[in-house]
């Protein structure tokens, strides 16, 4: 299939059809709004600079289109990545629990600490950092990693240098732009001047080249990774804490997928010794636990990690989540504390594992047609390489021939580009009957 | 009571005690840390300028203190205002019912719209600004109004200047200063040098002096007033329109507190003429329908509403909920949708009228003890006025003697000096012990 694409040297993350339809409904509509009264206020530069719709909600309107086109199909979405399997009726029982309690005196509950509850704070720093010496003091529960990831940059504000792995999850860069620190976009590139892209490809096993890094105050880095799936070796993850230690850095760390490694890479940085002095991680039920919908992540800020000026990161988190959240919805949290228990985690793990068969299902599909499949084994995520094609163009024309949603690899930062991200969220029958349909793109 | 305390120059929000004792657990912390790894990550010039805790933090670190030193007090909470009723079993078994549709295929839901269910959309459209001409399409379902406050200011960014009501609910200023409009902080006058602070006391019946205001980018104005009870009337709504209609500026209205208007106060800015043009509304489920801890809220921005370029705002407000946020949980918003249903709201109604029964209780103790008491008549607040008085010394001594925790009005900005808000929020067993403590003042 790979060879019916053109090379392109396009490095948007759109194609010129859909930027055009883009661009051309912004004049409209600007044309429109003319007319009345305008206010004084400046548009904020830094929006200025974002260079397209946030990726997903793009590809949903991708998804709408073809589905005015074809009104019929039978679309299956391999995009977003959005978990499919009802909870366990251990996490919804206690939430059920939670809930008819708030009807009553004794257990209605109003603002609760902004940080999260004590006891799911403690579950967290217990069950998922067990022996790893995270207290629950440096727990803060959240309403997910991309809301934390938001947080994070109005925490460190907009004069630092930030270092992404490229490709990686949009929103570390999009999050970057919008507080001002990405500089100008740079269309040769399809790169922000002031964001250092490290790539991450199969020549440098899905880890960046640090020897040729230069210095960033903020490193963001996600493992298992978003898109390509890598889980960076215990190897790996020692030389970016090395790396983060001697250059003064301190790493974000995005372990949203933690749970679908199968082999003994690490699960959290904090396994690799010393980076409670350089690390922050930024984790999620979303994934772990099917809460996409629910809402419930959780950020740890060691106490060591202190700025130049020794000022613990820690207080002026704390004072961020104080004052630009208000804490996670206590229902989410009485989940979440289920899913912790011996049997949540356990009703937790057989959901995992049956989307990491998903996975295997169709990294099997992807290498019978003679596609070269990376990822799949410690996420669920199929990266697939198209040599010379432009990932967008693949998009649509897998969407156009099998009505089916992925995610092309530019999306994901210029790195990504020639590559589809295939998520292996899905219900089996789907999943199947998308391992089908790949045939055809023999 | 009043005459009980000195005249103080102190305009900040601390008293000396206080502020000693923050500063020197800070220095013994950095000391400690000293000894370590320090990145080489400059902390913030933003967060540097904070000048304190976030207010409520602040008042419960307080109150933890005095159980520390009565460990068999009975306090009574007037403080951070939350409300205390359980929730209507309309309201919480709809929530339950969409609980255990998650741990089924059928009703399982993941990732939903950023901006909200479209359900909910509409309801909030259609009921809480019934006749307005509000679309659904305008209406952003998030996880409360103060979040809400920074995912604007994230929106505007740092280069603008923002004028506030002084008093008014700390979070403006706050994250003002963290996205970096405030300017440097100055002692003697307790205000940000670029932040435009317009008093509202009884002399201007509680609404800015508009001849004396210079222009400002952003206007944040919330009626009912949070800390001073006080509703807007129209004709000063129409006024505060009016000016920024002038001046080309762009009001954030908080109208968190709109339940709680008896009389014919507008409960919306969208009921004033021109508003569309020139106006964003932020606003809650938690004081409305008891969702502190739920976590529920909205914002609405008007179609019509441009920066000075003509291009339009909701355009750039979508942007940043679908980077920075990820939609607010799915159980609350079902939560949500049962509490505008007709029965829901009967529901919700009930207890907006037992708080501000509590509220006149309070309001009537108060005044038999001959002090000057304002607001607790649109909102569940009350403004009281201690003449000559330090705010956190009133504060102290209200504690002490009564086991009581208040507000101290300083901490709504130097405006509220002299004065404490004491929330109606409470059980009507601990609202009637309290207006008796309330005595004891005398």
């Amino acid at each position: 299939m790979h060879k019916m694409y053109n090379t392109s040297v396009c490095s948007s993350m759109f194609s010129p059809n859909a930027l055009q339809s883009i661009m051309s409904s912004c004049t409209l509509k600007n044309q429109r709004l003319r007319i009345g009264h305008r206010t004084k206020v400046p548009r904020n530069v830094n929006m200025e600079k974002l260079q397209h719709g946030y990726l997903f909600p793009e590809i949903q309107r991708h998804q709408l289109m073809h589905l005015e086109k074809y009104p019929h199909a039978n679309v299956i979405d391999l995009g977003i990545g959005d978990t499919t399997e009802p909870l366990s009726t251990i996490v919804t029982s206690s939430m059920v629990d939670f809930v008819h309690g708030l009807s009553t005196e004794k257990g209605y509950k109003g603002y609760g600490p902004e940080q999260g509850e004590k006891a799911l704070r403690k579950e967290i720093a217990d069950t998922i950092y067990k022996d790893l010496g995270i207290k629950p003091s440096e727990v803060f529960v959240s309403d997910g990693a991309q809301c934390d990831i938001s947080r994070l940059q109005l925490l460190m504000g907009p004069n630092l240098k930030i270092f992404v792995p490229d490709p990686s999850f949009p929103a570390y860069i999009d999050s970057s732009v919008i507080i001002g620190q990405a500089g100008e976009f740079v269309y040769e590139t399809g790169k922000y001047k002031n964001i250092e892209y490290m790539t991450c490809g199969p020549q440098t096993n899905f880890f960046p080249d640090l020897h040729t890094a230069s210095r960033a105050d903020i490193i963001f880095f996600c493992s298992p990774n978003n898109p390509t799936g890598h889980a960076a070796t215990r190897k790996q993850l020692e030389q970016l804490v090395d790396f983060a230690k001697e250059n003064g850095s301190i790493i974000i760390f995005d372990s949203a997928y933690s749970a679908y490694i199968t082999d003994d890479s690490p699960k959290s940085i904090f396994e690799i010794s010393g980076a409670r002095e350089v690390a922050i991680e930024v984790s999620s039920f979303s994934k772990f636990a099917g809460f996409t919908g629910v809402r419930l992540g959780w950020t740890v800020v060691p106490e060591e990690l202190s700025y130049s000026n020794g000022f613990p990161v820690v207080h002026d988190f704390n004072r961020i989540m104080c004052t630009c959240f208000n804490g996670a919805s206590n229902i989410a949290q009485a989940g979440g504390l289920a899913c912790l228990s011996p049997e949540g985690l356990k009703a937790v793990q057989s959901h995992v594992d049956n989307y990491m068969d998903n996975a295997r299902i169709l990294v099997d599909a992807l290498t019978s047609v003679g596609l070269k499949v990376y990822g799949g084994k410690n996420a669920p995520y199929a990266w697939v390489h198209f040599p010379g094609s432009n990932s967008w163009d693949v998009f649509a024309e897998i969407l156009e021939k099998t009505h089916m949603i992925t995610v092309p690899g530019s999306g994901f930062g210029p790195g990504g580009e020639e590559y589809i991200r295939i998520s292996a969220f899905g219900q089996r029958d789907s999943i199947i009957e998308a391992s089908e349909r790949f045939q055809c793109l023999v």
